[in-house]
């Protein structure tokens, strides 16, 4: 078809994030918008000097553009390459055929391999809508993923982005399946799987809908955004890191998939494997230990989910040449005592010190954790792991290798104080009796986390302490006084997030 | 909650049309974004003086925007009701608890009347995302609607609308499931029932991705956007009239679901019966004709899924009282011989009048669909209503009822006349084997229609027609030079719209 030059318009670069979205804004009288009788929300291709994706069109009436300019959210912006000054030209989008493949999915088809592998080209590449991503995450969930649909979704998301490779017979990784506050294990089971000779090179993600990401809670204590030289770098001189693994697109499909399926707050169990598994894959793990905290509110509230899960994890793992590993842990309360990225850091490095008043249930699971690993990759005969990870975290040896790690990623840092800081006591006297893991995080993300590092929740409680009324349950920290009262308000109309039964 | 001074933001009118998706536009660095740790994309609820809504955030980052002010879409601020200097307040939206109910449906409970109540009333008080629409549309598509939760589906989408009430026994109806361009049978069809006394209020709709609706065909004839009390006026006067729905809300969750269906084009049997069936109910009828063309490019392909369809379609509307009747028809070719607004109207006049060279076609259809409304209406023996439908358009009465009916709309329109036309011919010798009715939309689309009313095609032949090389398939009609190029280009890359077979 003939570009005709009234297809040209200067590109004008709004500031508006929209995520990965790509999202163009033009007047409902521009020359564009009137030959090509495009409406608000239609598909658009927009076209660079040599770039082009597709975007969501909103239509504009007003003095917000003039009528020859095309305004761009940052991701499209960023995606086009462009310069203040350049034009773009904008056309209707052509059809993306791999949506015929998620309607087929919809009406009963399952998908094979090559379909896979399309869809999610076309979804890594900006050729779905948000709405077409919730069409294809809904369908994978109201239908479940069969096994071979779960390998296939696995390796289309490998496909598509970086992979690290490492020249060692054995790269160790972990996974935690999530949802339980406070949980940070991993910097220390790296600090001892590294410290006895491992090779474990973490990458870890931050906070999507949590108060706290590994990567948050450690960027607090040394640099996490590396690029693949620093990392190997890293690697080959401790043997591990802790980085964010969002720096090197490890799979991008996944980052942009999650949001939606946090969104619609759908947890599809196939969805879940491949999202975890394909990030290790690209990581270039071997073995790989996976912490299933198991609690009713937890993101796996019971065994038996656990079971099934843990199965098709394993399954899915050993086809992808992967020898794993689930470890089952408690889920009906937080680890340790901080939640929000300075706090749990705070918990980490008192376990890595040594320190007495060390968070004793954050020490136990990360060495039930390192006990997994060391075992897994040949570090420690079955039953002993736990023992020999305790050794190496009480001689300080992780310790030492955890300042060098820091040190290697640009330097240790100290975890920020919080400037404000409110008790939240107990109305009467009890014995704990629940905790509800969801709302406490709701809870640290209005003090403030993760953005805020030093704002969160210090816990003072755990399952079964007796505690008398007006002692302490929690600490809220935050950065900003509207913020605590925020949190105060919330947390005084919330008394029963930490339920307490008479006494 | 207390609400702080600093979660007021001056509402400014952005003039971005987003359809009925609520947006609000916020810098990253207001002290709202600040102090609520909101992120782009996240649902906030929106309160002005009176009203509230939810919407969906997108961060700026730029001097678009003050830091003081909140920038809203159209819909969002005449929603909120607003007035130029007016403050809003911006918060963290509610959870909206009927999404768990969706989330149940994908995992397979079935949803009971209540359910189904509470999920359309919060879409249509803008408590979902264009996501979770989405998502509940996918869902009810994936693990199909049984006939329950059709018949609560449609009792839901009544609930929440508008309805009109006609102290009569009995009120005529008809609906084509369309997918057919050019069927533009209603204005006749109306005529005529109205012309014998029959009780016919058609309420139509437009374009949402065809190149014409009925609506906007009448709309070449004469005004078509009525108030109820307008509405009520000229029906007590004529019988009958043929408006706009979208004037009246008879169905704004339908308005609100087809939107996103069209974009997923997703044809749900179950979500097609609910949209057509809560329209007539809402819309008073008690006796309803539904034209289904059975064709490989219409929307209903084949017989077996005609069969399934009309049942359903019957078994609901009888237990909302309503006698109905499925006329299918050969949905192979277009009708007619305009695509676009005026084309189609001229037509329908043409018919009406009884022009020598009106086309026969949609004259036939016309009256079929007219003697089955008179037939279930009892105003003609079985067997006997095309004949007595045929006998009103002959001799004048139908002719002249639709003026009176214009008339009373606010007066009769003559239908614009395009500026620019370009004819296709044939680039062989052949016989018309073939004509693809989704192209044909798509191509009328590009030369400008529905937005431009006189643009469209013209077609010269039907299948069968034997034609010679150079002879015109169809004329192009654009009021652009521009779209007349476009839709050119277009035809010539798809020259297989209408296939010849070799003679």
């Amino acid at each position: 078809m003939t570009v005709h030059a009234s297809h040209r318009l200067l590109a004008r670069r709004l500031g508006i994030d929209t995520h990965s979205e790509n999202v163009v804004f033009m007047r409902k009288d521009c020359p564009v918008c009137r030959s090509e009788g495009f409406a608000s929300h239609n598909r658009v291709a927009l076209a660079a000097a040599d770039r082009h994706v597709i975007a969501t069109l909103y239509q504009v009436e007003s003095s917000l553009l003039d009528r020859d300019e095309a305004g761009l959210s940052d991701a499209t912006w960023l995606n086009l390459g462009l310069h203040a000054g350049d034009h773009i030209t904008v056309r209707h989008a052509p059809p993306v055929s791999s949506l015929s493949l998620v309607r087929g999915r919809i009406f009963g088809h399952s998908l094979e391999d090559v379909a896979l592998r399309e869809i999610i080209s076309d979804i890594v590449a900006g050729r779905y809508s948000p709405i077409e991503i919730s069409s294809f995450i809904t369908a994978c969930a109201a239908k479940p993923l069969s096994l071979n649909e779960i390998c296939g979704l696995t390796g289309a998301m490998v496909e598509v982005g970086e992979r690290l490779i490492w020249d060692k017979p054995i790269v160790a990784d972990k996974h935690s399946v999530g949802g339980l506050p406070g949980n940070r294990t991993t910097p220390i089971v790296v600090a001892i799987a590294t410290a006895l000779g491992l090779t474990m090179p973490k990458t870890s993600s931050r906070a999507i809908t949590s108060p706290a990401g590994t990567a948050d809670a450690m960027e607090t204590m040394a640099p996490v955004i590396l690029d693949e030289r620093k990392i190997r770098e890293v690697v080959d001189r401790e043997g591990g890191c802790i980085v964010w693994g969002g720096a090197i697109r490890l799979s991008p499909a996944d980052d942009i998939l999650i949001r939606v399926e946090r969104a619609l707050d759908i947890d599809s169990h196939g969805q879940m494997i491949a999202s975890v598994l394909s990030k290790k894959i690209a990581a270039g793990a071997t073995h790989l230990v996976i912490d299933m905290p198991v609690g009713p509110t937890a993101k796996v509230r019971d065994a038996e989910t656990a079971a099934i899960l843990s199965a098709d994890l394993l399954s899915v793992a050993s086809r992808f040449g992967i020898q794993a590993r689930v470890v089952l842990g408690d889920g009906r309360q937080p680890v340790g005592r901080g939640i929000g990225p300075a706090l749990e850091a705070r918990d980490v490095l008192a376990v890595l010190k040594g320190d007495k008043d060390a968070p004793q249930d954050l020490r136990d699971r990360a060495l039930v954790l390192a006990g997994a690993v060391l075992e897994l990759c040949g570090q420690a005969a079955t039953g002993n792991g736990k023992a020999r990870a305790a050794a190496v975290l009480d001689d300080g040896r992780a310790w030492a290798k955890f300042e060098r790690i820091c040190a290697a990623q640009g330097g240790m840092r100290v975890p920020p104080i919080s400037r404000y800081r409110r008790d939240v006591t107990a109305m009467a006297d009890g014995e704990v009796s629940n905790i509800d893991n969801r709302r406490l995080a709701r809870l640290a993300k209005l003090a403030g986390a993760p953005e805020d590092k030093a704002a969160g929740i210090e816990l003072r409680v755990r399952l079964g302490d007796k505690v008398s009324r007006g002692d302490r349950l929690f600490t809220l920290h935050a950065d900003a006084d509207g913020e605590l009262a925020y949190a105060t308000s919330y947390a005084d109309m919330n008394a029963d997030i930490i339920q307490l039964a008479g006494t």
